[in-house]
């Protein structure tokens, strides 16, 4: 039986950062991953989609004629060649990943593995020893039990739809969360007519309603049925399919159809938690994911779980941040926590959307006072001479009575790499005031971002 | 006589914000301009160039079919289009300038100003008292001594070229600093063949080498020359002209000449301090700038200088914050001073690069003992995804002792609305492991900046 000092399961962002990071620390680790190195996010998730978006923003704007002073060129899409470079893409990164965990001395097995009590793992028929392991399984596709749908030749995934040579002529999605925003935006801008179909009346739930607002306006033709439930899935002539839906609270009486020759099911994730070994481990789980405390340590002792698996933060990057927490706890470092208060996402659509902290809604019911002002992004020069009336615009929240930056929250081109600095902001809890001291280059859309500063600081008679 | 609390010579974007933010403090404030509000920023420089520069990106990169996945789509450029929509831009800002000065009850007169001891200022034949004066005359373009350029048909500032309907079709352009580059970088994009000369050594002496490397690098087609100087300006055929140019230590034996139509003059600014009363006022000025201390007052009470008349910051964001400074004082704050060590740059190239703070050989000079990380952008699967092998890097230069960072300096798309988060880490004297803590978004180009700083914090043992 061989020995490690940690074990980790899963090579995704939590595993893979996780098994680096003890490598690099001096310990001997094994990371155990049945599919493909750097997970759901690398291979299927985030960096495939950020790449196919790349392309289809372009080939939109280039078509539209958007920009000012290029007379229409009609583009030609050559959808093959970015399903080439996709791949290309991936399979850098996952290179990458590959020789990070080289570099970290960590011994990478491909298996599928399951715990043999709290100190062994199993794995390719084999048991491994460990003095801690890190449960990093990731997550999968959930599918709403929808009648008919399991049955439709139009039903895919995400993963499958990205695969696609073709392209969909009408693509119904299901659910608009990031995956369906952000493929129906795609598909949408690569010409599919698309309908987004959602149970609860919003979209993203932690956008700001200006955000969603805005969003939406910018994303049209897509049509959105917000508040809708789909009632089944039937088939429609040789291959198609249509959505049945209705409203949530009309029932029956306003169902329509929506027609659709591919289905996209969007409708979130499931942690990967069964067929571990987790309860043998003494591994406590509570609605469908793994429990952790702040030092992701679980119930059972020198066994951790991080990303997907615990089900707090979906995300690629809370996932790795996790994993340096329990690694750090497992190196027997006493202060590392995960904080979940400045944690940034963004949405990779067109125009971009970006958040970190609480929207005003969610700090209102925390109990919070709060001031919030929001502003338009084409207030901004350069904002303006690039995107024109696009829908743009920065929200600050702030506690009213210290001013303390609680929330962050953009929609405009490039805000996806404008969060970091809110996130820094929230972070280390500065008030309005001593981030307003900071100087923005000329002219960027960001320092639309200092003239809410000034206000709530106006606001706050400073 | 009219009495104000203030007069504020000069509407740019050091001359508007002291008079909005004093009007806003209840001040009474007359705005006294010559030409046009909002300065040489809104009017010829930052805001006319990055417009244009934007539909001059979009146009390379579709010709050059750099988006994988679309096939090259001829695009025709409409740069009458892209003039007109400068035009509107312009317009509009300077209508929103208006509007802020009026909603702060500034009054506005488009005259000469000129300082008519140190509590008056004459303007339009009249003269007016006033119990503060904010000198904010800006800067224009100084023309060097070079024998013939004076008589040159082909030489052109940058507002003229600007306004040009017309491409050239051989475009020299002496000086290699922000104008040069930018406008050089744009008609190289539009398929001008572009000549650069640059006396010193490196193009941008705040940039880090790898910076200025690798934006060379991406602005091939154009040609640079550096370290060489232009010898003469002589007439070449009907309407063209040659650049008689030489580098600086070989003297004339290694004389060329750069054949032109058009010669772009951009080596550096020069105050407007002539003919303003200074000297009459008790205005003190050292080699063509206004002397102030870092509360922005001159040697005469209760007279302000700001912006590129002070000499200390040639940009239009330090000019605003400089305004602020000022109003601040004048109003009685007698904690407000203006800083320097935080200021961003950026440069509006394809790709973009932006810094603040001190570059490393910057920190040596000043007796640092530094550490300084770079990675390549690249490393992100964002960036990599979207732009492929262009280059791209992330330099943080931090003190070695305790780990305070110094400089952040970028190269690389997008890299102008990353880089206020690293400006306000400087000006909050963060250390790189303070920093470090911030979770960025995946997958973000952004995100190699935390890898940089990693990087430090493990250097330094933790």
């Amino acid at each position: 039986m061989r020995d490690y000092d940690l074990v980790v399961v899963g090579g995704g962002p939590g595993g893979y950062v996780a098994a680096a990071e003890a490598g690099k620390r001096g310990k001997s680790v094994l990371l155990v991953e049945e599919g493909r190195l750097g997970g759901v996010c690398l291979n299927a998730g985030c960096i495939p989609t950020k790449t196919l978006l790349h392309t289809s923003r372009l080939y939109s704007q280039i078509l539209k004629g958007d920009v000012k002073g290029i007379a229409a060129a009609r583009p030609e899409l050559a959808w093959e060649e970015a399903l080439e470079w996709k791949d290309e893409v991936v399979s850098t990164f996952r290179k990458s990943v590959e020789s990070i965990l080289k570099t970290a001395k960590v011994d990478v097995l491909q298996a599928r593995a399951r715990l043999a009590g709290r100190s062994a793992v199993e794995a390719g028929g084999e048991v491994f020893s460990a003095r801690a392991i890190v449960i990093a399984a990731g997550s999968r596709p959930s599918i709403p039990p929808i009648p008919g749908l399991g049955d439709s030749m139009a039903a895919v995934n995400s993963t499958e739809l990205l695969d696609r040579k073709a392209l969909p002529e009408r693509l119904a999605v299901i659910g608009a969360g990031v995956v369906g925003l952000e493929l129906g935006a795609m598909y949408s801008q690569l010409g599919s007519k698309v309908d987004i179909v959602e149970m609860l009346p919003d979209v993203l739930p932690f956008m700001e309603p200006e955000q969603a607002k805005g969003l939406m306006r910018s994303l049209q033709p897509i049509d959105f049925h917000l508040d809708t439930r789909v009632l089944s899935v039937e088939r429609e002539g040789e291959t198609a399919s249509a959505l049945v839906v209705a409203p949530n609270r009309d029932g029956a009486g306003a169902v329509r159809r929506i027609a659709a020759d591919t289905i996209l099911v969007a409708t979130g994730r499931r942690a990967n938690i069964e067929d571990l070994g987790l309860e043998g481990a003494g591994v406590k789980t509570a609605r469908g994911f793994i429990l952790v405390n702040e030092r992701m340590e679980t119930s059972a002792p020198r066994v951790y779980a991080v990303g997907d698996v615990v089900g707090t933060s979906l995300f690629a990057h809370s996932a790795s941040r996790m994993a340096e927490v329990a690694v750090k706890v497992l190196c027997g470092d006493r202060t590392a926590a995960m904080r979940y208060d400045a944690i940034p996402w963004a949405l990779y659509t067109w125009p971009e959307a970006a958040g970190c902290g609480l929207t005003e809604a969610a700090a209102i019911a925390e109990g919070r006072q709060v001031r919030a002002v929001q502003l338009p992004l084409r207030t901004s020069a350069r904002f303006f001479a690039e995107q024109g009336k696009q829908p743009g615009m920065i929200k600050v929240v702030a506690d009213a009575e210290q001013g303390r930056i609680l929330g962050v929250h953009m929609l405009g081109a490039g805000c996806s790499e404008m969060i970091w600095g809110a996130s820094m902001a929230v972070r280390l809890g500065l008030t309005v005031e001593e981030a307003a001291e900071t100087i923005f280059p000329h002219p960027t859309a960001g320092e639309v971002l200092r003239d809410v500063l000034v206000r709530l600081v106006a606001g706050r008679g400073n």
